[in-house]
């Protein structure tokens, strides 16, 4: 029944606006000018064409039904909109214009009335007070910021729920600079509507989405609907979930930002957890294990190797892994000997393997190929910069990741010369990470979710 | 006594090569290319020229005794290259070379005639199997990376001292392509000479360092003499330090790495603590802190404020500060009046502040203004895509910054557009951090080095 919001066949842009940087125009401009294939009509009093499109005083003269309309006027006009908009039939709306319950008691009783129409219309509502959706398929684009300030992110297998607009916005921007693809985006706002219990259940069952992220600071349904949806959703693709308020002074904070009650941040994790959700620590880890999930096959187990070429760096992921409680297993006898027989003395073969600062891209190969034999995934943490590697590496990490039904998450910093490499990784479909720690913290993520998946 | 390794007016490179691409011929061209300004002779028993450039067949053949020496041949030939050395008076050595005690027995025993050399001839030997080093003003650079595959920092207040050589050059290479500069950096290998303690006391004398930071997987000097000298190293300067092994397998990891016993995590954080170091708990945390005491004054005390224009991230910005008892006092009446008069009435005057969506520079100027005036320190949260901030806001918020005395630390992720603000920021001195939580505890780590000089 969301589908409307994300492939309408024709969507109605109220309060299209004939002035260059309003907000109403740079939503309108973002459909015609940004890849959308459906119809669209601008709506506005002023009868003065826009972008050299025809305008409608009203929904009610469209020549037929839009899918989905997309609200851009002062709040205080809105009521009367909503009206309109279902006396056209039209019945999934995104209201962008904020001043509503944000700003206190004027705002609420606005608010209470359009929920009021709402529910009287059976109208499906999105907002108000968000940035609504980014669509990267159907390029259905709400965003009333341009694309030269805020870049999209092209097509993947990350949904991204969130309820903040501005931290939904900058982390799409950033998502974009990273090339990290995304199927949907959904900035649902004070949720009068549609909260994020009907939107995990979506995209639970979307099939361009592999991986749901929900950046949450309070919720907007109620808690046993939640913890239904979200049980439902995590059963069928993983739900990676960042809650924000979680102590005394960032609860106070989201009650002034978004009217929220965040609640206590122990009765959110215990729920996130009983839900089977995977909880970050912070916006980064959302989309640090948001990544794998996209790409990667879960582990079977918890046997991790360790392979790199930085010896210090594999003391960083054996640190992490042992607070993770994850076994480092040593390699097999016949692994051990198999892999001494190939190369120099001096390489260290325990777990982490460190195949010292003179590796050549075979040892790598080989190092990977046993340990896919007996381990359940591989972090390999290369520093490429080293002399005798060649630009190989790349493709031969990522055919041995892609040719075994096993996770490889991979860690390297650099300069350039490295980040060209890092990016060949990636566009074969191999996630790299900053720090040891953080592969290591993403591999955990993989594991908890496998187990609660048995 | 450690200058010869830093500014040496004339280096020998034991181990030249005529052949491109061999470490020796790396090492030598790195003097020579790189903008050293002394003499460079290359020593190898092959008289053919190198890069047009006279080759001699021992130090001890040079028209002057060199102020410095790096070795970079095979470790066989090390001691008797030390005597060598000896003889011609040279008294600074850099050993590149890697064979020694981190490759079993006969390396230790290698390098145990190597450490009677040393201690008979009053040699000072960095290294073996070291990296060396790498100055920024001087241009020493024994990094026998070349820069093609590896950048280098440019100029910068951060003295960086790495046990590990593969983990110090990745470093390295980072920090050149996130454009942050550093003074010096050391890496000293097996440490039978020079050691983190006497690096230490060495940089904390150094006016071109601001902030020492240091990589350690296992002590190489005594623990006494260790403290000893990061004691007095913290007095004069912000030490940071980031210790690897910490867990079992981690420290097994290190055995097997470096031959160093790391020791419990628990017996060093306490020494760290002792000794006033500030411990990170990775490696970027490590140059998080590093790049604000290098160009933010220290904090008063522990009154800090956060002003964002997106809510979510002020939220996410006060639950680090609670958790790590950072004080977020609301703002007096007085400045909530000030600000009251002058911005929307949906603007939320708390702490974090949030100057909302629709901020324009101004409200940020205000707010840091009046912030200043009974805060110690401020944490600016800025979403730099929102529609009517214009370009001046980097200028702006770096103006206020550099005018009080008080510590400004900034947060922001993004795309082109955004980097080009942050990029401006940084340039004038204000470090921008990819979340709150990084630059909530960049303030931490700065109050926590305030009390500790009090």
């Amino acid at each position: 029944m969301l589908e409307s919001f994300f492939s309408p066949k024709s969507v109605a842009v109220i309060g299209a606006s004939h002035t260059h940087g309003k907000l109403g125009r740079i939503v309108f401009e973002n459909f015609i000018h940004g890849g959308y294939r459906g119809r669209v009509y601008p709506i506005n009093p002023n009868p003065v064409p826009i972008d050299g499109i025809g305008v409608y005083p009203s929904v009610k003269k469209l020549p037929e039904k839009a899918d989905l309309a997309v609200i851009v006027t002062p709040a205080k006009a809105v009521p009367s909109l909503l009206k309109e908009c279902a006396e056209a039939g039209i019945k999934s709306i995104v209201i962008i214009s904020s001043g509503f319950s944000e700003i206190g008691k004027a705002g609420k009783e606005l608010e209470d009335e359009c929920k009021k129409i709402m529910e009287k219309n059976k109208l499906q509502i999105m907002g108000p007070n968000c940035l609504g959706v980014y669509d990267s398929a159907s390029r259905v684009d709400t965003l009333f910021i341009g694309q030269s300030r805020l870049g999209r992110p092209k097509e993947g297998g990350i949904a991204f729920i969130s309820q903040s607009g501005a931290v939904g916005a900058t982390m799409l921007d950033w998502l974009n600079d990273q090339d990290i693809g995304i199927s949907k985006f959904m900035s649902y706002g004070n949720g009068i509507g549609v909260n994020e219990a009907d939107l995990l259940e979506y995209v639970a069952d979307d099939p361009k989405t592999k991986v749901i992220v929900s950046y949450i600071e309070g919720l907007k349904s109620d808690g046993v609907r939640f913890m239904e949806a979200a049980k439902r959703a995590a059963k069928k693709k993983p739900v990676i979930v960042l809650k924000a308020g979680k102590t005394d002074k960032g609860t106070a904070a989201v009650a002034s930002h978004t009217g929220s009650i965040a609640g206590s941040a122990k009765v959110y994790s215990a729920a996130f957890k009983q839900s089977g959700l995977i909880e970050a620590t912070d916006w980064t880890e959302l989309f640090d294990i948001a990544r794998a999930f996209a790409s990667q096959p879960l582990p079977a187990g918890n046997k991790l190797l360790i392979v790199t070429d930085g010896g210090g760096f594999g003391v960083m992921a054996a640190d992490e892994a042992d607070k993770r409680g994850i076994e480092l297993k040593e390699p097999s006898e016949r692994m051990r000997n198999t892999l001494k027989a190939a190369m120099p003395s001096y390489v260290s073969l325990h777990n982490p393997i460190d195949l010292t600062g003179d590796v050549v891209t075979e040892r790598y190969e080989l190092a990977m190929e046993e340990g896919m034999k007996e381990y359940d995934g591989i972090v390999v943490i290369a520093i490429f910069q080293v002399p005798l590697l060649d630009k190989n590496v790349a493709s031969s990490i990522a055919a041995i990741a892609n040719k075994h039904r096993k996770p490889v998450l991979c860690c390297s910093a650099g300069g350039e010369f490295t980040k060209n490499i890092v990016r060949e990784l990636e566009d074969r479909g191999v996630p790299v990470y900053l720090t040891p720690e953080r592969a290591v913290r993403v591999f955990d993520a993989m594991l908890e979710y496998s187990k609660s998946m048995q």
